[in-house]
């Protein structure tokens, strides 16, 4: 990659900063792609997002910016345009400047969720799904697969009203059996995702009773931390399928790139995104799902 | 040159922004020094410079800004402290944070000068000076000459009320002799410095006419297009001493990279900044240089 004044110029702005993985991932696309552009993280904190998003889109070597923690909410006020997904879920992955300079936002959490369960085939239209958590991952995902058309969407968190909260932002919006799930029960579901942090620290209760899942029914934890998770080793023992997150972020990538009018390199990665699964899946990962 | 989430952040901020060079020559010595560190060209609008500049600063992960065309004066308002070059000459290349988070602004551009000349063996301090031009890169120039012990700095510009408030300015912050020029007649000097654009268009008039030139005097073209350019030309033609401005653009780089704090790099540069001459300097010139 070499950098000159021409370069176009993407920002990833959080706080923190460090763990931001975008800059990798989508500089190896640009390289690959010979396309003449970087993706910056900038340490933004809230009390400056507003002010410092607006200057950056100023810039006209400025194409995109990318949100992460905790951002994503704050950019659906700033953008002046937000696609349905954004809105329902409450949050904005991508802000881009539209020919008439006004900002544009989108969310491809969910939507990288719903390939992420495509490619390991995990079949979700019509489906009856549980979510486990009802934060920033759980409305991505909520929406995306309301908006895909899955049967049945519950929602458990032990903050009940937030479940509820999400059941009801999902039900005015898509025509999707939606409700507050009273419990974590896995029982009855043909998927059931791990959208809440629970499996991050060490001595963490399981999200859910692994041995109440249905025979058939699959897993998918978002956690990206200390692979494999316990919930999908006992999952796996189970002989079910059971997906970690990591192919959500890959597959968030031509998303992006697409959002970004960066076509070649989205249907490019669409058809090979092994260089990105080579950067992104941690070694030891790839060893257990090979094994598995 | 990987970029992840924790590489610090440095800007370039110009208007038009596709000239600057300042990404190339600085990611070069990160990458030469293991600098995990990008600088990163952004284009702000005149009237946008004030807001971005402190919104960049606000982000702890940005440890500083380099300015070109048109900022360098502005950034003097913005920043909190400027050296005294940079107040005397009206312009601030670079801007970091101080520890106590005010903004510090310097100017190397004239020291970068200064070295310059050094490297050439053309002498300055105690010597008689004649400036063709009073604007920004004459400023500069003539302020680092007066800070380094010349003894006589004449300013020519043909709107003559610039050359003598840049001569006001130079005397009253230094105890040099400095004057408005009444002509550009480079008689009776020991370097002629054209710091205009004369020279930049094909079919510009000569800055001075160097068969005027004392026996022994130097010639130092700030101009980098065009190389070599008709005055370094004719100077050589007569067997006189004749530098380009390129090496302006190495010698600041220890300077800068000293006053974001790297100092390991910086003398690593001041050591051997052949890397950083093989991407500057034009092949051709180069070669002119060689056989001259």
């Amino acid at each position: 990659m070499k950098i000159t004044g021409s370069t176009r110029v993407y920002f990833v702005i959080a706080d923190p900063i460090d763990q931001v993985r975008a800059p990798e991932l989508f500089n190896l696309v640009f390289r690959l792609y010979g396309i003449d552009a970087v993706v910056v993280p900038l340490n933004v904190k809230p009390e400056d997002f507003d002010a410092t998003l607006r200057a950056l889109f100023k810039a006209p070597n400025v194409d995109g910016v990318f949100l992460s923690i905790p951002h994503k909410p704050a950019a659906l006020t700033v953008a002046d345009r937000c696609s349905l997904l954004a809105q329902v879920a409450g949050a904005v992955n991508a802000v881009r400047r539209a020919p008439d300079g006004a900002l544009e936002g989108d969310l491809f959490d969910g939507l990288g969720f719903v390939k992420a369960l495509e490619r390991a085939h995990i079949p979700y239209a019509g489906k009856r799904v549980l979510l486990i958590g009802a934060g920033g991952a759980a409305s991505a995902i909520a929406a995306a697969l309301a908006a895909c058309g899955s049967a049945e969407i519950a929602v458990f968190d032990p903050a009940g009203d937030k479940a509820a909260q999400l059941a009801a932002r999902i039900a005015e919006a898509f025509p999707v059996e939606t409700r507050a799930a009273a419990s974590n029960d896995p029982a009855g579901y043909d998927l059931v995702v791990n959208a809440s942090p629970l499996g991050m620290k060490q001595g963490d209760p399981a999200p859910f009773d692994v041995a109440r899942l249905d025979a058939g029914a699959a897993v998918f934890d978002v956690l990206m931390k200390n692979q494999p998770t316990p919930l999908l080793r006992s999952a796996r023992a189970r002989a079910l399928k059971a997906e970690p997150g990591f192919e959500m972020l890959i597959q968030q990538a031509p998303l992006y790139l697409r959002f970004f009018g960066l076509e070649t390199a989205a249907a490019g990665i669409e058809n090979d995104a092994s260089a990105l699964r080579d950067m992104i899946y941690p070694k030891e990962l790839l060893d257990t799902l090979q094994a598995s």
